[in-house]
């Protein structure tokens, strides 16, 4: 049981607005032979999400803020190459927060780490329809947004991770479905996935412009906003609100890099003439659901209801430029960095 | 059973920004004998609330827009001179729809009148805390807002009607409350009603000296907000509110006048990672709880723990300035014009 060179990815600086490249530092370790109720894990695959983002500022959030020169967390899938863990055999796959990192050796319960029963999912899937941004879409659209049938249901950021699930979500419990997203590689990938409109926001590049085809798919208004996106999609979203509309803001990736405040929806007044619900959320309040969802999502994915993108880079060292490419957006479905 | 003088207001044309005095037009008619099914009412007291302003815009809404020339609609209470309706008697107490008028003949249906039972309570108070304004608090802060035992909770308008009946409602159940109002004398009131710390919005006039007055009532933060009106209130109730934080936007007072659309709070990001709901509301979707109302807030009245404040006009003549004083701040408690 030697131990097994591991490359991890820190923070050398506290991003100002977009991130660079610079902002990240790389440095070898190892990962040791484990002691008393430890595992040895060879991680496969790693998980790169906007949420991220928002623990690069040192503040006081949900999560607590990355440290600088700290090796990085994140969504990540391995393998136990070594345990000394009494559940924990060598060859168990394991889904953890011990993301950024090529190997890694740690309590289990240290780094979140759980066995996954072997499914006939591909690992990567794990790490996202069948992971977290699977879960946060299901919760968000079924519980959050109370979604019901019949719904007109508006989704931004609807190539993403995210956004791709609920799309589907929506179409399986009856929903019309309009989804935003930015080129027409994107908008082709939302339609093949069943939305019933598509917006471009890129051909669609003012307020006006996205209000005005927002207008024009859902010329009655709509029922339900999930928002991945926030800024001009919030507020037309809003503009173009139904009586009693809801909307699950997951989040705002749009203003994710902002150094300064930026001005709110100007329309929110309409809040209460609408009588609209705006709830955010965070997955983590929901994981409750997570029996039903892989549940439901595996017999989604095997009937052919449920399909997944991915968007694979591949080595540990590209994992800075995926993480970034979040914000360009370079990725369609879930961005992913593929380690072994 | 002769017809009966009454003067009425009308919009003579719609107001642009904050109303004025000549917006409003003032004629004499007649409030005939009643006709079959109908009842002919003299008027004693009529409400002015801020939702009137929004049926001044040409615009569709949750109540269609009043029309230039046609008598305006609000609460009033009456008394029965005539009827030709089978359940209505002279002499009867009526609550109705027909307000900014001294009498009228009509059908009860049409405009929405209710005979009320004779109760402990002077008439004016079927227009404030027993009346509509007095539903809004109960239906907002209990339903819409979830209030909890030991909620840390947050007033705006709290020497309004709605507001000051937030605030005795949550003192009465258990909850620290902090009421935001314009000048010494409403301040006064507030902190007479029970709550436990006052801001005098007029001392602190940017929204760094609310944010900041509003932190320090609330150093661990606030768990509900009750807007009644928007703007920088809205943004420092978000600044400060605790993670699950629960809004009930009742109203929006500060920019019921605007011309140009504002710019929403530049902190809703905050929505998303404290996984706040914000939820407007209107009381008509919330008649269901009126008995359930009537029942808690006589009790209240009579035990003593529920006090009520009402600002009186004098005369028919005077509606348009006690409406215009809502804008102003003019009221404390209950803006009422008194009829006969």
């Amino acid at each position: 049981m030697p131990s097994i060179k591991s490359k991890e990815w820190s923070l050398a600086n506290r991003p100002v607005g977009m991130p660079k490249l610079s902002d990240f530092g790389m440095r070898e370790t190892d990962a040791p032979e484990p002691g008393n109720g430890e595992i040895q894990v060879r991680n496969s695959w790693m998980s790169v999400d906007p949420y991220m983002r928002g623990r690069m500022y040192d503040r006081e959030s949900y999560v607590p803020p990355f440290q600088i020169g700290e090796t990085l967390q994140g969504g990540a899938v391995g393998t136990v190459v070594a345990s000394k863990h009494p559940d924990y055999a060598e060859g168990d796959l394991v889904v953890s927060m011990a993301g950024w990192r090529e190997a890694w050796t740690a309590a289990p319960e240290s780094v979140m780490a759980n066995k996954v029963p072997k499914t006939g999912l591909p690992d990567s899937a794990l790490l996202g329809v069948a992971g977290m941004p699977g879960l946060t879409a299901y919760a968000g659209i079924l519980r959050v947004a109370e979604l019901k049938e019949g719904d007109t249901v508006f989704v931004s950021g609807a190539a993403g991770a995210v956004g791709s699930t609920v799309v589907q979500i929506a179409k399986i419990k009856g929903c019309t479905v309009i989804g935003s997203a930015g080129g027409t590689e994107k908008c082709k990938l939302v339609k093949e996935l069943g939305a019933d409109h598509v917006i471009d926001y890129k051909q669609h590049d003012t307020y006006d412009s996205l209000l005005g085809a927002l207008r024009a798919a859902a010329p009655k208004g709509i029922d339900v906003y999930f928002d991945n996106v926030g800024g001009d999609h919030l507020q037309a979203a809003i503009e173009c609100a139904r009586p009693m509309g809801r909307f699950a803001i997951c989040g705002m990736i749009s203003q994710y890099n902002d150094t300064e405040p930026r001005p709110g929806p100007n329309n929110i007044i309409q809040v209460v003439g609408k009588q609209l619900t705006l709830r955010g959320f965070i997955v983590s309040s929901h994981v409750d659901l997570q029996p039903q969802f892989l549940q439901d999502m595996a017999g989604w994915i095997q009937s052919g209801k449920m399909k997944f993108e991915e968007t694979v880079m591949e080595g540990i060292e590209t994992a800075p430029e995926a993480f970034l490419g979040l914000f360009q957006g370079r990725n369609k479905g879930k961005m992913l960095v593929k380690l072994t």
